[in-house]
């Protein structure tokens, strides 16, 4: 089996239009008998739901702390609105998808982040993923569509990187018997890892680990996108065939092998 | 295939101590491999944060009018935290157990209700249950884990009472070629249907379609007892093997076939 994991953020979530239009493309490639695992995050929801609600919390270099009501928030929102709206257009685009989380089927059991420096709260290491409910739902033609909750051995939901959940699903399913390949497209909204982030001509076709690491010194890679490239590299030094880095309107190219972001390069 | 349905109201999803206990009683049955579906509604917890982030709703004769701002928040606490909750907590006593909306794999499919005196709002009547999906997760051994919100062709999702739910799921159940029986089990805070509220000693063992007419027309029965009610009978006028309204304190027995709640009979 032939696995394509797409990774998709807030930008995205937050535009109605746009994720339809995403999710019509989505849509088309699983019904040519495609497998897809969609992973998503949140968007700004949460925090305009912790803001109504007047719950308040920190930020830790760019991070939010998850406290215990923005844990139960990032539940709601992650795994209930963003979750099974997505999952619902999907199926009303005639696919077979499900809505889980971590704790579905225990799907990515995760341990409480110990603290160091920092306390991040309700945060989840990952220890495990239940690659064999993954593949059992591919081979039945079924889109899991994944949020980013997880839960431990207690039964302690818990808050998870996508991007990092994105790229551990996809390492641990390589090491699946029935795998042949793993691709996993982030989609954000750049065309791509910028040199010149106002600049779309400045986009890397193809990132070594090295390069990444310069530019990450140089502090021209910064934020958000160091994350997002950290899970992307793990995933290259760990099995997984194919990163790319996308933007969401050039879905539909990059499924169909047509390249148009920044592929990841050992 | 046996299959035993156990509805869950608001009174014990409000309550962490009982739900916990309960969910080790609905464990100990599944791990012995008898197949079991879990429906819940929600407690007071979507009132609770629609009050917080200062969202109104108006009531008709007792029953909530979904508006769009409370159909958002219902999606988020019945399919996001307390399925999400119930659901890792089956996961951490060794189950495998997925929480599902209608939403997933177009499980229960609704159309929005139409207007007549009264504008219900978002909620759906529903019109398919994809029961060979259930079927197919409970013979691997899986708890589906259901909350009450359904959704129409075009993907939008609505709200639909969870008695409803778990009465239809058993009556479209029924049809399906590998069932053998249904047995609905409806739990709540009363330790069955009572002649005096006040006096438990006056619980009605056996109660027939004609003595619950006869004690609605009497006002005896009345308020949240109707809908229940009525989704019992109309299970039991259409296949249902069994229904029985019982305490959730009792469910333990209930699951072990010893009767004490209230057992409807045609």
């Amino acid at each position: 089996m032939d696995i394509t994991i797409v990774k998709i953020g807030g930008n995205l979530i937050d535009n109605n239009i746009l994720l339809s239009e995403f999710l019509s493309s989505i849509s088309s490639y699983v019904l040519s008998n495609q497998p897809i695992i969609l992973v998503h995050g949140g968007g700004l929801i949460a925090n305009t739901i912790a803001d109504s609600m007047g719950i308040s919390y920190k930020m830790h270099n760019g991070k939010r702390i998850t406290n215990k009501e923005m844990l139960e928030i990032s539940v709601m929102v992650y795994a209930g609105s963003i979750n099974k709206q997505i999952t619902a257009a999907l199926c009303s685009l005639k696919c077979s998808a499900i809505g889980l989380c971590g704790a579905d089927n225990s799907l990515i059991l995760s341990e409480r982040r110990p603290i160091k420096d920092i306390d991040y709260g309700y945060v989840g290491d990952i220890v495990s993923v239940n690659t064999s409910f993954l593949i059992s739902l591919l081979s039945n033609g079924i889109i899991p569509v994944i949020s980013s909750i997880t839960m431990d051995i207690s039964g302690q939901l818990l808050n998870t990187n996508a991007d990092t959940i994105a790229s551990t699903i996809g390492i641990e399913l390589q090491k699946h018997k029935d795998v042949t390949s793993i691709r996993l497209i982030t989609c954000f909204d750049k065309i791509g890892v910028l040199e010149d982030i106002h600049d779309n001509k400045t986009r890397i076709d193809n990132l070594s680990y090295n390069r990444f690491l310069e530019l990450k010194n140089r502090g021209i890679i910064d934020k958000g996108m160091i994350p997002k490239l950290d899970s992307g590299f793990k995933g290259i030094h760990n099995g997984i065939n194919s990163v790319i880095i996308t933007s969401f309107v050039h879905i539909d190219q990059e499924l169909n092998h047509v390249k148009c972001g920044t592929q990841l390069q050992a």
